[in-house]
């Protein structure tokens, strides 16, 4: 096995590299110029990542991708705003789930799991409905591995006037986005997923302008996002202890993925990884539950086989006990499981993954898992 | 200049030991059987250390030790009771402004930032108000470093029927808390202070009969302490991404603790560290704030000297350069600056600190700074 084993093979936390976790081995004053510094460039390099640089600013915080989700939603749809959400997996009904928490009007318009959103019937429920101030999305939705269209539902809310949040999680990093071209207000993303650094820090790409507006619309004081960006404006540090070492790792992760050049080289390994992920486990019998044009390169939701000898419990203890760690389904109907395209893992990993696939298949018995 | 410099003289983030960061350099799924254990024992330990194991349970979040304050006040606090805030200083005053922002009925009783919260006062006020539900306190305010005294409110609360929920963020680990002498609802807490991890976790040990009827009553999705601890019980598993290194960084912290003789021990330490500050910045003519008697040894507060050739930013920055981080004051009415005595910290680097203040004064110039 080689050091960097075990493998995640999820949708992150994900293998980091050494460079990234040695990182971590310094203790910030979180008050002091050194860190201030460090912030200061990571919402820079952040914020410039999404070519945004000219209209938004990148406000992080400490907590898991859903806090940013969370803070975003509370703090930029207006307490007497309504939000429309477009869903197809479990983060879209999530989003309805804090919308509802935080007392906010919204309504949704749900599409298939394993189907892209429909931005003409995203646009048929904004004309119906005109009191829709801001369209709620996901960008690749992790219950299934689908990408969906955030540009064309760009246009669609842009035409409109109304302001387009997004869940980018699992697609920031890898897949590109180019504010200038792509219109939304808010975009929600975490340092441990295509940043390949490690969890514990997430952040908001808003709009300046809306940002501005927004003092005191959120439910909460921690996730307040416009009070938030208000203390790095007034002394560049954070209202509340900052997770430092983990910053730190993303500052690292940033260099790396700038060394690697950029989204694009990113996009092109995760890519590999996903082609060569797809193709070998077709050719063991397997079945992909999207078809292959809406299959987003960060995640592959697998059909589980029928063969009643495969036994997934141990299938997962076995690819464990190789040192693979994948990942459980989560759609509604069906049943499946996911294996992950995404970290500090190339081709010859997959590949090594796939033998290790074999292996416990052939140990497992029973024919060939295809359906 | 050691290895471990900067030495973090602050309230936290703090320096932490070798041994706890290098428990940072390994990738785990946070779903996997390994991770699942980690967090069980985390639970288990930081119950434990309370004595609390037979009454609470320990809630741990991703996120800022406010994150869990905000998460136990808008889970425990009903929202059709009505929360007592005792106030001493900044982090009673942010409870206040947390409690109105999660639509909390409360009230608040101050006493003043250089004197422990007063108990007879807080039972004079419950007597007064039988609406009151639950009494909010910090135990010890990091604004000026005072010791309140919890046990004797904790009394008064107790003989009255009410809950008591504590912020126990910079004395969990230094200053023993005995759940069964004790009574408390719920106590928040976090990784990076005398518990000497890294900042990004924290949590809250919430009575466990109580936290079971607080279904919904939540704010906020992701701060839900009772929809967190559901998660656990369902699976072992973090609702959301956890900090998993931050979480296998405390894990080692706690190994440490417990090498070192747990919690009497450590405040041993802390106060021959405060001891050592106090006499020797006494020595060289700076002032406490505080009266010894009620001074918690965990972060001191100096009053400004009143001597014009002494300036802070000029101190601070001489200091920093000499490998010493020290604190701002955060006083509502006295100039005033603050040095910690907590962390990975012993009486021999306290006095290399003394030596650097010595140093730094006689190139600053002026009178010794006694006021």
């Amino acid at each position: 096995m080689a050091a960097k084993y075990p493998l995640l093979l999820t949708p992150g936390p994900l293998n980091t590299s050494e460079r990234t976790k040695q990182a971590m081995l310094h203790d910030w004053g979180s008050r002091d110029g050194g860190f201030i510094e460090l912030t200061a460039r990571l919402n820079r390099r952040l914020t410039a990542l999404a070519r945004a640089e000219e209209t938004h600013v990148c406000v992080p915080l400490s907590g898991s991708g859903t806090t940013a989700v969370e803070a975003m939603l509370g703090t930029l749809v207006p307490r007497e705003g309504r939000a429309l959400v477009l869903e197809n997996g479990a983060y879209g009904r999530r989003m309805c789930n804090i919308l509802a928490r935080a007392g906010r009007n919204f309504d949704f318009l749900e599409s298939p799991e394993n189907e892209p959103l429909d931005p003409a019937a995203a646009a048929a429920r904004m004309d119906a409905d005109n009191r829709i101030s801001d369209v709620v999305m996901v960008h690749c939705e992790t219950t299934s591995g689908v990408l969906n269209p955030l540009a064309e539902i760009s246009e669609e809310t842009t035409r409109r006037g109304k302001r387009l949040l997004v869940d980018a999680m699992s697609s920031f990093g890898a897949i590109p986005i180019d504010a200038r071209q792509i219109i939304f207000d808010g975009l929600a993303a975490s340092a441990n997923k295509c940043l390949e650094s490690v969890p514990g820090m997430s952040f908001v790409l808003a709009r300046k302008t809306h940002l501005k507006a927004c003092v005191g619309s959120c439910h909460s004081v921690t996730l307040d996002l416009n009070a938030q960006w208000q203390g790095f404006e007034t002394n560049g540090q954070w209202r509340f202890t900052p997770p430092t070492q983990v910053a730190a790792a993303l500052d690292s992760a940033l260099d790396q993925l700038n060394d690697e050049g950029g989204i694009g080289s990113r996009f092109a390994r995760y890519w590999e990884n996903c082609h060569t992920l797809v193709t070998g486990m077709r050719r063991l019998g397997f079945e992909t539950y999207l078809a292959d044009e809406i299959q987003a390169p960060i995640i592959v939701t697998f059909r589980m086989p029928a063969d009643p000898a495969f036994d997934f419990a141990t299938f997962y203890d076995a690819l464990a006990a190789r040192g693979f760690v994948i990942y459980p389904g989560k759609l509604t109907e069906d049943a499946s499981f996911r294996i992950g395209c995404i970290g500090d893992i190339r081709s010859p990993d997959i590949k090594s993954l796939l033998r290790a696939v074999e292996s416990v298949l052939g140990e497992m018995g029973g024919n060939k898992p295809a359906r």
